[in-house]
């Protein structure tokens, strides 16, 4: 199976189980279901869920016993784009190729849109000793996990920082700051908390942190690359958007140069790492390589 | 102790334990810690607080067991109120006597501090067994309980009625779907969730749920009656919103006087409903008719 067929094969798994776990467009309220599926379905890489089971793997575990949590993980991702995309924030009209919500259903609605996604994410989460193979005690550490990740601490306060420097000069640190607040955060729980269902010891999880610092820069350096070379039409946004808001960017701390040189060497530090975990770590490991080759 | 010493004593409570679980301001990033902050604290009845704590004295538990769960429940309120003042909301300018949120940090920062506080409220609710008499699988079902209470098939799914219908008319089952859902459905598991600390039998969950429901119809039809009638400077927000906003409203349906028999009814079906609790229900009785009293 080459990365590429994995990737689908994993994606299509968390398409089909989010379909089923997302309330349907038939119950009432139905606009806010509609709204949530909207976002929630039809697209996306699912990185953080593939993420999730495939660290479960590298530690022992089955990709399919963090499928449950994984889904948790793709709705609080849709909240946080959904709120991101908001007029009073970063103002974006295209997400995946597709309108805003607050361009298809107001900008009301789509402040409830995410805020009921981020609420559905917790009630997953409560769910899991239910229909996984999560034990209680094990379910109480990734809500912990969890909520710690998202709130002022994780990604909300890059959220927070990305909001206060909106439009000024950023330096390094403030950039790299940002950046592992607002999209690190949610990448580490991801692989710590689909390591944790999988079994892992104390040593795997911090190896795994390890693994995602690296890979989080790598993916948000590229992230930065992709908005200056990128296709739009193959990206499903425009480009340019960074230097338009005059965002901080690696390309433009560093020209584009060096950026792929240090999203080059990020790869190697994260493959470097795996060697610490007794399970099968083949996706990880390229997985970590596909972020240096993406097109989206 | 009279029931106006309770409230005031079960508040400075929540006030005190709020201050210390919410971040200092001093912790980065300030701004989004301090709105919170300005959110959550110096102000407010506290009364999804109180009817918890309440609630676990009333089938034999103390006060204090449900301080914790409390804690989570103010949180979740003030986030509901962050985000329903935002201009794509309700528009509001004033909130318990202060400036809205969004009047004072911006509306971007407001839609943050909304996540943030709804965040941090289920952080707490998975730090209980850590702090409170509150064990792994009752955790387990308040955060259930919660989510489900506060998601679209309940507070949330109020919200997108209300903003559904905001500037049209709605008849009288509209108008008790919505407030059902929106007030209803959180006050119904302040006290369930209070009852399930304090160790309650399945029929007294039932008769709270009971009280709950003409609790919070009561409850909504003297805040409707107090928007007409009301003092806005005790009330600390302006009158006539609702007449303004052509919200539905029960005096608006029903007449005052109507409105305030339709109170005291529901008030009455409260107190009967207390005789299946086998602890102290005092406070939840006293609390029932301090409705029908309120001025604020």
């Amino acid at each position: 199976m080459t990365i590429q067929e994995y990737l689908q094969e994993k994606a299509a798994w968390i398409e089909t189980a989010l379909d089923k776990v997302l309330p349907r467009a038939t119950q009432k309220p139905h606009v806010v279901h509609e709204a949530m599926r909207y976002s929630c379905l039809g697209g996306g890489k699912r990185l953080r869920a593939i993420l999730a089971m495939a660290a479960c793997r590298s530690v022992g575990g089955q990709e399919k016993d963090a499928l449950g949590y994984a889904l948790a993980l793709e709705m609080i991702h849709a909240y946080s784009l959904v709120h991101d995309d908001l007029p009073a924030m970063d103002d974006d009209d295209y997400r995946r190729g597709k309108l805003t919500s607050h361009k298809v259903y107001g900008e009301g609605m789509a402040v409830l849109v995410g805020d009921a996604l981020l609420t559905q994410a917790m009630e997953q989460l409560a769910k899991l000793p239910e229909f996984y193979p999560v034990t209680l005690p094990t379910a109480s550490r990734l809500m912990l996990a969890v909520t710690q990740a998202i709130g002022t601490k994780g990604m909300i306060g890059g959220q927070v920082l990305d909001l206060v420097h909106s439009g000024k000069q950023v330096n390094k640190d403030e950039l790299e700051t940002i950046h592992r607040l607002k999209t690190g955060a949610l990448i580490a729980v991801s692989l710590t908390g689909g390591a944790m269902i999988g079994g892992a010891k104390t040593d795997e999880l911090a190896a795994l942190v390890r693994f995602s610092e690296n890979f989080g820069l790598a993916f948000q350096i590229t992230d930065d690359i992709l908005d200056v070379v990128g296709d739009a039409e193959v990206l499903g946004k425009a480009t340019g958007a960074d230097a338009k808001q005059q965002k901080a960017t690696y390309p433009g701390l560093y020209g584009l140069d060096e950026s792929r040189s240090m999203a080059a060497r990020c790869v190697n530090d994260c493959v470097a790492s795996l060697k610490h975990l007794s399970g099968d770590t083949w996706a990880l490991q390229e997985l970590a390589r596909y972020v240096l080759e993406r097109d989206r």
